[in-house]
């Protein structure tokens, strides 16, 4: 009779088996939005579609349940948290999860999703909410039944059974809990900002950046804040990335505006902040959720903290500054390092997501969760989105979008069937600030050492305390275990209110 | 009862299957020498293994040898040369190769070449072969004992089995009696090249070329000539390269040196006459010997008759010169057509066969497939390449090897197991100045039609007559299909003697 190690061993090798060759997925889906020229797409769909067959394959393979339920008496299994026992839990959990689909929904959701996200692509062109709306309705009956299937708790909701494949053990309450705070101290602070007498020159960001330079620049702050490029590369697409093809590779890529500043610069180094991420995970523990991120959620809190908790801060301009002055001289060189530090911080309500400020960002987020809980719940119907979305737009921000292009079809996600995604962004932006808050009480003076060009002692501590943990624990123990208080709206508040009212000059 | 039909469509599924995998790893070799950073060579070593060893067990499916036997004896099968007989056939032929292969054999010849190129770029670099040797002994024993595996036709040697693998239908006897009659004409051409009183003045080739502006030349040949960057790339590697996807995506690659114009302009066009197969091949046959090159011989002909009888010939560039001397007025300008004609096409004898002209090219060639015969044959033992490699060079060029970098540890393919690989160059040669005396007699004046700027007409000449047929034909009866005659060496010897005699004013 085989031995516990060598059951474990076992399945430690078909897990990392599915997740090798979900990593050549990952080097295809690359080339594609790369490199790859416009007649291979039909080839390259081929490819994918063996590709993640496969792997969905080998990942539900009936003889990984088997194996996990040998092993569930075992020592192996025993300590909690020990790298076994988090391993057997997490390959349980979502070998579960894809158990509990059947094959026919899953190939349904595909095949639905992928030409809704045609027709999404044609509507927002459009601007037609009309022509999209039979395709929402479909998805979200099918999300609906995905949700029945997998589960929820007694007291819970069908869309917890969304978000937990993006947020594991994360529910809609907490959620929901956690964004009305946030949100009865956000909406004070935009409107203080709004009616700041002192306000930026934006104008400054969008003076001739020349793309070479914004290249060279990019690259630089990537390789100053640790993004070792002997371990990746940066190139470009039109919409920006981050994938982890696994140990020793990582891709980022990002977008240039010649006539813009802020798109590339902080893209990169939000990019970047993902890739710090996969670049931490355990290399000994490739395809394993030891070696995998804890969750979207965490993941966006890297890419965050990156782009705007130190990329956004007086103290990391007090050292790039001057260097971006030389590289842009006639755009930069007589305007301060105050003006410039205040435009790219500068917070205005406006109708894009991606687009948006720190303050407005986690609004917009709201505005999504709240709508596609609706919408799963059935209190919602996927026709009457426009009006509810304009409705509530213009409640939040003030502003009212001229047409569904720049409101309701401004996102895939809904296309591809991504419910549950959208709040993984803000709460990104929560664990970020609470992980920062816990660095700097930990590592001193965080300011005075970006202002010498010092990042690696906060990389060594996120890759300490976060990267090398991998899935051992879920989101929101991650986030006790690292600051010692469960996650709340104030760390991401005390960043907000203590940047932006001194650069606004209000109280 | 299923039907022959649905045998067969079965059948091809599975084939297909195999190769659209097999696809996979061509797109993540690619990468691997374009783009992968170095820290990706260990994940990306995994990845290939997987799929590699995935694609080869699906290749090697049992299920695929019961349909074959099942479908022998069906209407599918009878009518020679049908698309389904073809495609049965050579199913055939390439299952029975890899099933007569024990496992063990391919994965001890995958581990040891695996070690041997190390130890070979090793030895190289020293310029050391008594490092290497060791290992060419090993590999050449294996190699014997995969011939013996695969077998032989009873009057045949155990190098035809090795030879097969690339030159399909091919035996030894053939191969060595076309060597010979060439041979006998190439070594009395050469001698009165290196006698004759003219002689180019090939300093013009090393002049300055400006990067940049031969990468925009190169790209425009290529795309003269007919290959379609909407389907396909061109990016930079060390070794160039040609790898087809799949249908709609072609990548080729180059190298540029910004003192020697030929290297990147000829390697273009080399590698896109190899491109021009590709994307010339029956994409709705995609996976089955129908869609896929016909030998490695034939794939040589397409690259060496774009490169050297179009692309070395005067009316391509009474066509392109005008062109290139305004992409390079500095180093170009001022030198006749005349004189950059001919120092394209010089003559001279020297070591290293990447590197070497039409004429000694193929001594290379015929050199190497002599010693390695004589060693799969057991005549020559691999301690004593040095000493053998250095006596017959110096019997064929006149110069002596001063080291074996520059002599027998030159080339990557022992050390790799290609052993059969080599004539498949030689061979090239000869398809393409045979094909292309063919298509001339039934287009016309080709060289008219080149000085218009005009290779539409061979180029779909080419896609009717070879690419379209895919495994159609083997080789050898290719060319007959073809030309109306068997494969002889005066095709090619009349393209030198006419295009080398008159350019060095001899008779």
């Amino acid at each position: 009779m085989p031995s516990p190690n060598d059951l474990y061993s076992d399945l430690i090798a078909r897990v990392t088996k599915a997740a090798l060759l979900g990593s050549c997925s990952a080097v295809l889906g690359w080339d594609r939005e790369t490199y790859m020229p416009p007649g291979g797409n039909e080839h390259r769909a081929n490819q994918l579609s063996l590709l993640a067959g496969q792997t969905h394959e080998w990942a539900t393979d009936p003889r990984i349940g088997e194996l996990l339920n040998e092993l569930s008496d075992s020592a192996l299994a025993d300590a909690e948290d020990s790298d076994t026992a988090v391993n057997l839990r997490e390959i349980r959990r979502s070998y579960e999860r894809s158990v509990k689909l059947p094959q026919k929904l899953v190939e349904e959701i595909s095949r639905v999703t992928a030409l809704a996200q045609h027709h999404w692509a044609q509507a927002r062109s459009d601007s037609d909410f009309s022509a999209f709306a039979p395709w929402l309705e479909q998805i979200v009956k099918l999300k609906q039944e995905e949700a029945a299937a997998v589960g929820f708790a007694e007291d819970g909701e069908a869309y917890d059974a969304l978000l937990d494949e993006y947020e594991p053990g994360m529910t809609s309450r907490e959620v929901a809990g956690v964004f009305d705070a946030l949100r009865s101290e956000l909406v004070p602070l935009l409107s203080d900002i709004q009616g700041a007498s002192r306000q930026p020159d934006v104008s400054i960001l969008s003076r001739e950046y020349a793309v070479e330079r914004q290249a060279e620049l990019g690259r630089e702050a990537a390789a100053a804040i640790g993004f070792d490029f002997e371990k990746g590369r940066l190139d470009v697409t039109t919409h920006p990335f981050c994938s982890g093809f696994g140990p020793g590779d990582c891709r980022l890529t990002t977008r240039y505006d010649p006539a813009f500043f802020s798109s590339s610069f902080f893209g990169t180094l939000h990019e970047s902040g993902h890739g710090l991420y996969e670049q931490g995970l355990r290399a000994d523990a490739f395809g394993t959720p030891l070696g995998s991120a804890c969750s979207l959620g965490i993941h966006e809190s890297q890419s965050r903290m990156w782009e705007n908790l130190v990329g956004r801060s007086r103290a990391f301009w007090e050292h790039f500054y001057a260097r971006t002055q030389t590289a842009f001289p006639e755009a930069l060189g007589t305007t301060s390092l105050d003006d410039f530090h205040f435009a790219i911080n500068a917070v205005t309500p406006s109708f894009i997501r991606v687009e948006a400020d720190e303050v407005t960002y986690n609004l917009h987020i709201m505005l999504r969760f709240d709508l596609e809980r609706d919408l799963i719940a059935g209190r919602v119907a996927a026709a009457d989105i426009p009006d509810v979305w304009n409705e509530r737009f213009t409640a939040d921000f003030g502003i009212t979008p001229e047409n569904d292009a720049d409101g309701c079809l401004q996102d895939v996600h809904w296309s591809a069937g991504l419910f549950g995604y959208f709040p993984t962004y803000a709460l990104g932006n929560m664990y970020a600030a609470q992980f920062f808050q816990a660095a700097g009480e930990q590592l001193g003076d965080l300011d005075e050492q970006f202002r010498r060009g010092e990042f690696a002692p906060l990389l060594a501590w996120l890759r300490q305390h976060i990267h090398e943990h991998g899935q051992r624990f879920c989101a929101s123990r991650l986030v006790e275990v690292v600051s010692g208080k469960s996650l709340s709206n104030q760390p991401l508040m005390n960043q907000l209110n203590g940047r932006f009212r001194p650069l606004y000059g209000i109280a």
